[in-house]
């Protein structure tokens, strides 16, 4: 039988005897609150989950949420007041000494309360024994993730559509922020970027009044959740030509991002996608316009665990989820990004998302 | 001259020699660097604001957040690698012995990170000197509700027409959403609450497929942001000619609504609306059917600080907004709640919020 989640999870966490997963009120909220206790829904604010050495997984929670824990995985452990939960918890970290805490993803207020009750225990950071975990997907959580490609593939296919002049980045926006619910998306995986025209240039723009004009680029980046799991996805087009330019630095991104998409495979390092994809731009007439890293892990965040950067010294590992999104900028005149989100495989990689990379002028 | 924000709250943390307000990664963002630093825009991921003994305020961000940083207030103090952070937060915490934290909205990790790179601090909770100071809202804030509250309005006036037999939860609930966008909203306050029929029982149902029927409640709890204030408001309506129970419950929950609003004013127990409005409900044929609290308060979260619930010891002041919403829930038949946006004033409140607040039957 394949181990669980939490056993998973302990076994990476080397030398410590449990891990605490703890959220505060919304937004304070650990996603690997969910990842390990496979609840469908419910909010679970001020609730615990306890990985123990064994690999057992409490959760512990108010009666307000019972119903909603019971639906997931674990030995749900209900409380009707703070004695009840308190000894929830001291019960749970018996005999524990160093204990795991996701400590970027939990507050301060909740790992005192935790140290107070339970005495003797030494937190310890658990957060890239979690990262090693949740990088990792299974066949649910991959099945889930292609749902959410699908979804954003859907919208991505039908962009022409969507572009005429005078339609603004905001307008835009929301009508692909609606389809994705319409096709059974759960909420944005991210703020949608559309940016038009030079603000083409900016690879964070928030969508503004701004009309679309002829020889604009447009360039979309968007993704849904499904099942609490993110797509990501990036396509770039024009209204009526370009600027030679700009159809030439598509063409230098599009083969950048097959190169680096080469690099992807279990056992690769990490780096070596973006090094591949940074050598075709650098040696264009494009050289230094590529100013942020090639891709990360996505999965219940839209950045998650692994960093496809120049510098990253992680090793990629079949079942990792990661972006492929090289590209250039070109400040006052606009920007070229195309990405999709990419599942690593035994023998190569499967690419999730799906729509045209052609040089596509409506 | 009246004072800061930053001197409002270096006066209510009694005994704190300075307060840090901190960042980490998204979702672990605390609102109260926005209501200090008063930015705009920026994502501001792994930045502080210490406000210091004299009530100035030192924003210590990345050279990334430079720019969005000018636009706020407070010394913008620009690092461009870990040791340039580290010199700032000990020069600005230099001689502090007590510094406040809001260690329910800041991580264990970086709260860790401020201990260990200034010495001798010991951290204190912030948290309620925050509270009473983001409570009372200033003329900007005040400003940006009443646009939330406007533009929630519009909506809440449109519903009738959204309505009509076979629509879907979901569906009237994306109508709303992108409404209140159309209509300058910067995103939800919170998720749109959508629930129809038998689902209107369930205070915090989530929309869903069920369609609406002749005779079945639909009841809305939605909120938009603008400059990352929220509004918040309930409007029930009907389709078609309900059950008299629901008419008669309708009836009620309007009176138990006047009747708390008639006690928020400037000096109130924060306790008495909700005494009020539950009186009128338990003494009718409703009994035992109101829930959850009257209210709470409202700020660039959507619940903050103020507790307007029966066991309440808080006191309302001048500068609060708050919801009043009560709702009778019969399981099985339907729920009615009916809530506005409220700001306590000197002499009594005004009603942000604008409906028509009469038993509609679409």
């Amino acid at each position: 039988m394949s181990k669980t989640r939490s056993e998973r999870l302990i076994e990476n966490a080397e030398g410590m005897d449990a891990v605490v997963i703890m959220n505060d009120g919304e937004p304070f909220l650990d996603s690997t609150f969910w990842y390990l206790c496979e609840q469908p829904g419910g909010v679970f604010e001020s609730s615990f989950a306890v990985v123990r050495g064994d690999g057992t997984l409490d959760v512990i929670v108010s009666v307000l949420e019972e119903e909603s824990a019971k639906e997931g995985v674990g030995n749900v452990c209900v409380f009707h007041n703070a004695a009840e939960r308190e000894n929830f918890l001291k019960e749970s970290l018996k005999g524990c000494k160093k204990v795991g805490f996701n400590t970027h993803a939990s507050t301060y207020a909740m790992v005192s309360y935790v140290r107070k009750i339970v005495d003797g225990i030494e937190p310890v950071d658990a957060g890239k024994a979690i990262d090693s975990t949740v990088s990792i997907k299974d066949e649910k959580e991959i099945e889930a993730t292609r749902k959410a490609c699908r979804i954003s593939s859907t919208v991505a296919k039908e962009l022409p559509e969507y572009l005429s002049e005078g339609v603004s980045e905001k307008e835009v926006a929301s009508r692909m922020d609606n389809r994705m619910r319409e096709l059974g998306g759960t909420g944005n995986a991210f703020d949608t970027i559309a940016a038009f025209g030079p603000y083409s240039a900016q690879p964070h723009h928030m969508p503004c009044d701004y009309r679309l004009k002829k020889g604009d680029t447009a360039l979309f980046d968007f993704g849904t959740k499904y099942d609490r799991y993110c797509s990501d996805m990036t396509r770039t087009l024009f209204l009526g030509n370009p600027p030679d330019v700009l159809e030439r630095a598509y063409e230098v991104v599009k083969e950048a991002q097959l190169a680096g998409i080469r690099e992807y495979r279990d056992g690769a390092n990490a780096n070596a996608a973006d090094l591949a994809a940074r050598k075709i731009i650098d040696e264009s007439e494009f050289k230094g316009t590529f100013i942020h890293s090639f891709g990360h892990g996505i999965g219940m965040d839209v950045h998650q665990a692994i960093s496809i950067s120049p510098r990253s010294e992680q090793i990629l590992h079949a079942g990792n989820i990661v972006s492929a999104e090289p590209g250039i900028y070109i400040p006052g005149v606009g920007g070229i990004r195309i990405e999709d989100t990419v599942l690593i495989t035994k023998d190569g990689c499967e690419i999730l998302t799906d729509f045209d990379h052609s040089f596509t002028v409506v």
